[in-house]
């Protein structure tokens, strides 16, 4: 696989992957959207056709890691080189990027109309109140952090870390398998299908908690746009808490990749 | 592919695109429907699967291109030939008026209730009424034209037409990827399953803004039906809108065709 | 094909068919089932996925008709014996009846809750106040009827019938369809998938108006046990409108076996 | 096969459905889940992609049965040795208790919160009370035992148990089908998805008297770690029904052997 291919698919896989996946986030969020409240069934599948549709048009150009946990947990297991490593990191991180601000271009009206709502902005300052609620369960975000990046219902970083983890270990398991039946670490087309039902399952199974970032660059590249775009009122990018989702799905694709081993 | 295939296969297919495209809007938007409000996961599952039933009965026929912004990708990209393109077109158009008034055949007495349902009037006349609300959020659009074309949430012709183009842009990468796939311009079974998810995901993800044209023939075709058909109080066509669903998938489709040539 | 596989796979597979599919509208109608309520991507899903599990325990068996609709479409398209058409027929009924036989046992608590509800027989009996509401809203149907067969939201027996048959056309051409796919008569796996999902797509688009039967024992064969069945206050049988779920699906897959003939 | 690899395979397999089915449970259940009150169809589909994601995993090591009722069905049908099935039980049990404490782990936060809530305690212990509600209604069981063990909305054995002989019954002919398919005991790729919409299916259609245990350690294991974990306020584990789905479903598995054989 040329370095050629590798950025590319890798940057435009992982763009389209999150352009999709922070587009349902905005899509069920964000005032003026026809899927307002549209539930957490939307948001699941939702994520889960965002890594469909990236894996399918990245997979026959640079294997569609998407992922660092996955090109760690490849690289691990051998299918992927040491060398090819840090490329795939830095096309991953563009690509997340790139995406994130495309949900900003495809929401713009719908961003400017919910960031200047005062609705919106009344409830938020409300929730972030420590005299009215729990403190630990007013995370120090802004109202439209949760498009661009993951945070945890109950903040408890062990807990949250735990749950990245082990929710990480069931994905990179799962393509490593397809890995395994494909021959090789590309993703191939009925593998895509069934990688992204797994991450729909992920979702729905496993992201009570924390939202399931499950990426490093899902939730650390859109965190990094969100702090640089002009919105209104946007608020924090709730840095506190921004290691979690880099931290424990590194962990996981690791720790995937030794439980892969023992087979 | 013969001339005679194109047009049967396009003409069948589209058909069956917008009767069961349109037939979900029907479904949850009309009194007297079993499907009353049964939510955006409804209507993009609804959509998909329209596709994907498309797709099916017109791969093998015609290629099962159903939408002149895939023609046009098709066509820059070199897997269909520019001579085959009008009737391509043609056959589509046709395909998506028919399928138009097969929706208003299937759900004919509801069309009837709901059009001369005092509340449903009522409601529809405030929304217009430009002392009460944003008149920016007011379509000039009848009560039922949301069955037959989309319409902007937010009217703001750059906004719109850069929400479609980006949506068609990854509907035609993957149905370009498809062919790859596939060795041809035809959908194959498991190619079409993909490209149907792929719709679902686009409409999960990017429908919020505009309802996600992404075919100049799914909405202009039903556009015309819906101007022509003897619905009772059916209210304006929209038709100051009915250019952006038209021009923002053909730039897509084309704009797909030259990002794909970089691989 | 021998009798022998013609009548197990047929009965069996038209029996699991009934079952999952009268199941999921038990589960979400009557009281005391944790379903209550799901709404109609639930029903929409459940009757797509009883169409899977019947055609993939039938497919190699006996080619998994289920529905006479489809036997009548394959005899005229030329991929069944008319020899053959009376033992399938016959094998369908069956199987349809069994299965209503076994939807009632699964939730036969669940039926005795509902329908000694005082709350429901009131609202049933407000229902059919023919000063109340608009009787053509008001079918002469019992309580649970609805989980044994279909009934229109609006009597109109020409809108009713066009509805039934356009739906079942589009069924029928899918599986004609997959029948040339195949080779045969017989549904592989992935086809049955593809058919299952069409089969979601037509509830979700097309089933608004009458309940989509598309299937002439899937509405007679539990209709009839319905009418036998020792349930208290069930209510008639709406004997009046059992025609159209018949003749409608009958018509329908004959003119698709025509209109496939066009290709 | 080895005993190695059925032992690694099952008890890795059956840890990652509990893991994800538990997951879906605790999901909608729990205060302080992004997912509370996601409904019915996320449930279903969230067993149906643990069912997946388990398969896949632990397909091409050990068969993948996950469920003592695929081991008897299969043991019957002569697809696996006799004397491999104490050590498939013995792994499926210990993966079903390893997923359950994997659950708790996750939602380790969500738990604690849930069940020092004043309003869920409250609420319990009115559910329990027999001079409010019909006491066949209200199980003596703990307010998270629903995230660890099925239980009948309706207490009748008889019923119960013939719910669950029933949906086994369907699940064990489509997963003896798919071995016929795939030329063996082990799940293809293909056959995975299609078993996983199938218990999608028996999830959305036959669930709703008893929540479709369908798998003897699906229920008894993580009864079992419900019954020793130390959850604050967590009531009882509700030994009085555990029997049933663990009979039912061996009855069920057997049955459907029998029936296959005649096929």
């Amino acid at each position: 696989m040329s370095s050629h291919d590798i950025f590319l698919g890798e940057t435009i896989g992982t763009a389209v992957l999150i352009l999709l996946g922070g587009g349902v986030c905005a899509a069920v969020t964000l005032k003026r959207s026809k899927a307002l409240n549209a539930g957490w069934v939307a948001i699941t599948f939702g994520w889960g056709f965002a890594v469909l549709t990236g894996a399918y048009l990245a997979g026959g150009v640079s294997g569609a890691h998407l992922n660092p946990a996955v090109t760690i947990g490849l690289a691990i297991e051998g299918g992927t080189k040491w060398s090819d490593v840090p490329l795939y990191l830095a096309s991953e991180m563009l690509g997340a990027m790139i995406g994130a601000v495309l949900v900003w271009l495809v929401y713009y009206g719908q961003f400017q109309a919910h960031l200047t709502d005062p609705e919106v902005l009344a409830a938020h300052r409300t929730d972030g109140d420590e005299g009215m609620v729990d403190p630990k369960a007013a995370p120090k975000a802004g109202p439209v952090l949760g498009i661009f990046s993951t945070g945890p219902e109950i903040r408890n970083p062990i807990q949250n870390l735990m749950t990245e983890i082990i929710a990480t270990v069931v994905l990179v398991l799962a393509i490593l398998t397809q890995g395994l039946n494909d021959g090789g670490n590309g993703l191939g087309v009925l593998g895509a299908l069934i990688t992204s039902l797994v991450v729909v399952g992920i979702g729905l199974s496993l992201g009570g908690p924390t939202g399931y970032a499950i990426n490093p660059v899902r939730d650390l590249g859109p965190r990094i746009v969100h702090a640089l775009l002009p919105l209104p009122n946007k608020g924090g990018s709730d840095w506190s808490y921004a290691w979690i989702p880099v931290v424990g799905p590194l962990i996981g694709g690791a720790l995937a990749a030794f439980i892969y081993k023992l087979f």
